[in-house]
């Protein structure tokens, strides 16, 4: 055998074609970038979980096993526990939805939810429409089954659904149809911004009229901090499909979500469930229950909240104080994460390696629109870091920014712009 | 909108093709069945846990959160703890396997790192090796990429090498090669056979010769009750790619499994577990991390073993005492099923509702073939039922057979033979 094929990758005429478009995980790269000695993460999406009762947990965990016994310990089905589906039930109910238990598949986290759908519904090509910016994780999912993404802009409302209703109809024009609708109506990975009521109204009106499955991706209803509450497009339609998941409002450790679905949908995601890992984690289920049943998870759930809108708010007086004027961003009143938005030159891709110097990381826009069209914008995480360490990140931030400012400034006057900044077109680069 | 639409599948014509693909949930229907009151199941394939400690088990799922606080709660990356893969590799040495926590990946369950193995080689109509019969659940984790799976047929020593190369020279004439050959050398599931050495060797031979990955799925390797233990595949070849997991060594309901294979793959592998499932649960790492080191496990899994062998050896007393000569049956050394093979003309999907009626659940052999072509044939484990409830499901069982063997005799008497059984053709019906 020849020893210096195998040192590279003897098989690398054998992989999928699929392969190639499976998107590097950039939520990986990020994940690498945190444990970089002095460096203040704005990049992750960690939920703080330090208001935890961690006797509590530590108690509700032993109970598991000598509770419960065997049933923790053994397989479960692919469906998931009908005890853990009827918990979930009143977590939704405090959401103002009203679901029913047979209703539901609980997944090895929201991810594996995404998979599912791109698993069930995606043909190579497929069509499918997002919001732009959207989840980044969701692009990666559905990516391994090669897709074209649509994404619509957003405003201040949410997805803009004039341009929706555009796009369905240039797609119907040239008989095609959407796959699935993906929306998160409240507090948008990464922008921050909620999808106001009449938008909400709108876009079930538009997949109706079209007959398109709407996915409702509501990882962080429950962290509203500020604001009312708005109705879950799931409770205007009981058709759509609605993903919830315990990651933000107890533990993302337990790997545990669900999906809200019409029942014969949920049957070929159960045959993709099967397939793909036989069953979600009893133990893991047994422990949600015990935590949701018996510990005030909503006490707990207060405190983060509190805490994560003291850091929102520390972050956009952060903004305000060391950030240039022709720099935007927006105002969130839940969730974890708000954009920035730069002058179009400002590439914030090439901008990431000396933020890392400078000892603070963030999620480059880019890799939040499946064609990475808008380079001059960031995602900013305010959940995971204390006030004062956020108003110190945004401060070593906008020094690298005004230095890259500084230096375009300077190609301006001088008469000339540097390569990467000709590039990138104004027209382009519109975004919420 | 139209209810009655709604009612049915509104979104019938929405499905990607895989879906009519992708096998039915056989394992499913199968857990369904053991709930049936008064029915003994010798289907299911579910591992014997009642002799694990459990109020070590529970300090040890109590330590989880008490002694490594949130860790355990927050996400992971995505390979996996590197505590855990170090964990890992000392079971793996158990087995003689040195294994780098490099060239390790841990996955929600081996059934997960089966379908990564098709999402990272498979495209629709790709070429794979399988034994026949195999694993019900790989069949349906590929199934979802569309191959085209070819299976050897076994005899008491194995994967027939014979047959293999023939297959491989077949298939290299018409320019094709197979992406993968894909066994379990140990008390294969559904088979209970055991690959003999030479058989070994010259599998890797002819993978080698014709640059086809190895895939060694090796649930039950530490569960051999009789005989001598072989030489792992990846012992013998380190660009093997080697599955195992906790479910039948430790507790199925963590989910928990490992993928030890090249660097270079593993990349792969590691951008398909990103995109499907984010991570795999940190609490559920911790947890087997605690068990494996501080729990006597070798010692629970000493007494599981002394129980699979006392109900194999309860199985086959029965199988002697009460089925009819022309019956025959694997007499496995370990693991936890063996493989009944009846005449041709005996159909056993069709006998498994009457077997049902009686009180007693089986495999039809039939699901463990991708293409069903063998009908007369069983799978039965004796891992779950005590010796008594083993000896009286085999007698009940008997009593089918016996019914179904007479009233063939009747037909073959009266110079006819029912439509079902004309269908079976002596030739095709050859197997292990």
């Amino acid at each position: 055998m020849d020893d210096s094929r195998i040192s590279f990758d003897q098989w690398g005429d054998l992989y999928a074609d699929r392969v190639q478009t499976m998107r590097k995980s950039e939520v990986r790269d990020l994940f690498a970038a945190l444990s970089r000695p002095g460096v203040i993460a704005l990049s992750g999406g960690l939920p703080d979980i330090s208001s935890l009762p961690l006797d509590q947990v530590a108690e509700c965990a032993r109970r598991c096993v000598a509770v419960e016994g065997l049933r923790s310990l053994q397989y479960g089905n692919s469906d998931g526990r009908i005890e853990c589906r009827k918990t979930i039930c009143k977590i939704l109910a405090v959401q103002g939805i009203e679901a029913d238990p047979d209703e539901m598949i609980l997944t090895s986290g929201s991810q594996q939810a995404l998979d599912f759908l791109g698993r069930v519904f995606l043909n190579p090509g497929d069509d499918i429409i997002c919001e732009g910016p959207s989840y980044l994780g969701a692009f990666q999912a559905f990516s391994a089954y090669e897709p074209s993404v649509h994404t619509i802009d957003m405003d201040e409302e949410g997805i803009r659904t004039d341009l929706l209703e555009a796009k369905l109809k240039e797609l119907a024009s040239q008989g095609r149809k959407p796959k699935f609708i993906y929306v998160i109506p409240n507090f948008n990975n990464p922008a921050g911004i909620t999808m106001s009521m009449p938008r909400r109204l709108r876009l079930l009106e538009l997949a109706h009229q079209y007959n398109i499955p709407v996915v409702e991706d509501d990882p962080y209803g429950l962290i509203r901090f500020e604001g009312e509450d708005l109705i879950r497009l799931k409770s205007l339609d009981s058709n759509v499909i609605y993903l919830g998941t315990t990651s933000k409002i107890f533990a993302p450790g337990l790997r545990l979500a669900w999906m809200v679905a019409p029942r014969h949908f949920l049957e070929r995601i159960n045959l993709a469930k099967s397939g793909s890992d036989l069953c979600t984690s009893p133990f893991n289920m047994i422990l949600a229950e015990h935590y949701f049943n018996e510990v005030d998870w909503q006490a707990a759930l207060e405190v983060s909240k509190s805490r994560y809108k003291e850091r929102k708010d520390a972050m956009l007086a952060a903004l305000e104080e060391f950030f240039p004027q022709d720099v935007t961003w927006t105002k969130p009143e839940g969730g974890l994460f708000l954009w920035v938005t730069f002058p179009p030159y400002l590439n914030t891709e090439q901008l990431l390696p000396r933020a890392i110097e400078e000892g603070v990381a963030f999620v480059p826009g880019v890799y939040c629109y499946p064609d990475q069209r808008i380079s001059s914008s960031m995602r900013l995480c305010y959940s995971f870091e204390t006030p004062e360490r956020i108003r110190e990140a945004i401060r070593r931030l906008s020094l690298c920014v005004q230095d890259r400012m500084a230096l375009y400034r300077a190609f301006l006057e001088a008469g000339a712009l540097p390569e990467s900044s000709r590039s990138e077109s104004y027209s382009s680069a519109r975004e919420c």
